[in-house]
């Protein structure tokens, strides 16, 4: 899901996320609420209209926001107390007031609120936070049912339809993952997404939790591991049972001029691109690599051109989503771990 | 003509830039010399392949910039020696120099090295200006002759059939716009500027000395009013006989918030879209207006997203493009003086 945080994907409009054939798009509830507000977006008719984009969109709850951008936050049982990013005005968010916003927004799928833990951190703490995210669960899994049953007071449903999915957190301790994934399956959710990741943890530790979290999953649901990653990391990731991820590392990077091809990834404003007429991957059919040399786009951005941004972000994100279309095929075929062993020779 | 001063319309990609409808993109050969460089641009194949755009460029010659971007320059009878605006390098640039420049870049259409003059400015000065503008302008023509009629050393012509264009100068005082069009036909160019104007004078000095120059160039030319204008300047200025045009005011505007309409230009910024469902100009079919409402615009606006310069980006360059169309079909139609009054009336 390329990520759309302020319903809006960062370096391009959705015309060129629908023509780069982006299925779902993930856009942030907290971010929204704080600007323009989730309920100036319910007048608007939802997120869909507000936003130009017809397709899925899935809303992050906003619980990994809470725990990173505000360093004063209060946190009890009843939800979290912390300051707006933008102007420091107190926010209170419950999983019950997440629940509402989302449904005010419309999107196709509603993240729960969770609590989300850095990495290292304390079995204790990471035990804490993971029974709390379940008591949340059970509550915004309650809100979510009564919305779903009819009108409620203060919010106006701009969508039916509306999916929930439940977050399994517990850092990177098994016993924690194990007690997260049976507490939250108990609940009950569309679908199941895995939390807490990608925040800083080894490589091999993601995937060796997320391959253990996967496994005890619903086969019949989706599951969602949240923020990653590297195109190997998808690879890898898939292998060990994911099917859908976000990450905003696709476009951030492109902005930075890092783009990823085939054969591992490139700092376009390296000098030994200054003549290089080629594409930045000669296999790669994006409008950008169809158009445009790694000389041209090495021009731009060491001019600082917008059209750096927008070229770059349009490669990176189809070069993410077509990993996922390549990896989707090579399943289909039977021919997965095939394909995973000649992504990950050709890449790393 | 959108403007593209380092080979890229900012806001915009060349593919954006061809779906609008733009039959020609001017650039600017002063920034190009400085970066990347006229010879790694003519390596490459020339600036239509470097900078994927297959329509015509027109390359201005850097005369504006010389005497707007630098204050450290040395001017002389040979050219002008002045600090690169990057670096503080120092760049010799003689009438010679940029008609070879330009013909490594490959543009279709090369401006002659002209000196701009700032206004106001007393008229000694502006004689003397304009007086060395058409020594320059011999000097050009002739080395442009030079490079047509075969192989010159040091410059690798990276595509044939290219036209030069003369600059009419004189500041605001007529009898120098009279000298500087009888000197510069004399020469003989391919087709003739006013240079000078938009530089801070009165709307209604700029029509005058349009107008003026304008009927004593050859009709069998076009007539080029260079760095102008509002979109009202456009209607008023091809009213006195001129037919092309390049300005900045729709892509910088736009990425500072300012959107044209037919009605006038709105500030997007204003509080008052916020609840806005409708599009910025309900008679536009620009993909902006088809898709977004002012209120999600505003919201890219304020919260400083790139889909903002991008959609507006957009918006603009079709409100202009659109309008020259509309002057076309007017004219092709005779209706012209109903269109004028119209659009003024509406717009102002």
């Amino acid at each position: 899901m390329p990520v759309g945080t302020r319903g809006a994907v960062k370096g391009i409009t959705m015309a060129q996320l629908d023509q780069l054939g982006a299925e779902i798009m993930l856009a942030n509830a907290y971010h929204l609420h704080v600007r323009p507000g989730d309920e100036e977006i319910a007048l608007a008719g939802g997120l869909h209209k507000f936003a130009g984009w017809s397709k899925p969109i899935l809303t992050d709850s906003g619980g990994f926001q809470v725990f990173s951008l505000s360093g004063r936050r209060t946190i009890s049982e009843e939800g979290v107390v912390f300051q707006s990013h933008l102007d420091g005005s107190p926010l209170h968010l419950t999983p019950e007031s997440v629940a509402d916003l989302q449904a005010r927004l419309g999107s196709d799928v509603a993240m729960v609120f969770d609590e989300c833990t850095p990495w290292p951190i304390d079995h204790d703490i990471a035990a804490a936070a993971m029974r709390r995210t379940l008591r949340w669960a059970r509550r915004a899994r309650d809100r979510f049912e009564t919305l779903g049953s009819g009108p409620a007071p203060g919010v106006l449903r701009a969508t039916p339809g509306q999916a929930q999915f439940g977050i399994v957190q517990g850092s990177t301790y098994k016993d924690l993952r194990d007690e997260s994934v049976a507490g939250t399956v108990a609940v009950g959710f569309e679908a199941y997404a895995i939390g807490g990741l990608s925040v800083g943890e080894p490589s091999e530790a993601m995937y060796d939790i997320a391959g253990h979290t996967a496994e005890q999953l619903p086969e019949t649901a989706p599951r969602y591991l949240m923020g990653a990653g590297m195109p190997n990391d998808l690879v890898e990731a898939v292998a060990r049972g994911i099917d859908l991820f976000d990450c905003v590392l696709p476009t951030r990077n492109a902005r930075n001029g890092q783009l990823f091809t085939r054969q591992g990834p490139i700092s376009i404003k390296n000098a030994r691109y200054a003549r290089d007429p080629g594409p930045v991957d000669a296999e790669c059919e994006c409008p950008t690599c169809r158009s445009h040399s790694k000389a041209y786009l090495r021009h731009l951005f060491m001019a600082g051109e917008m059209a750096s941004g927008i070229l770059n972000t349009v490669h990176n994100l189809h070069f993410y989503l077509d990993t996922m279309r390549r990896i989707r095929k090579a399943i289909e075929f039977g021919i997965f771990e095939d394909f995973r062993r000649e992504f990950l020779d050709a890449y790393l």
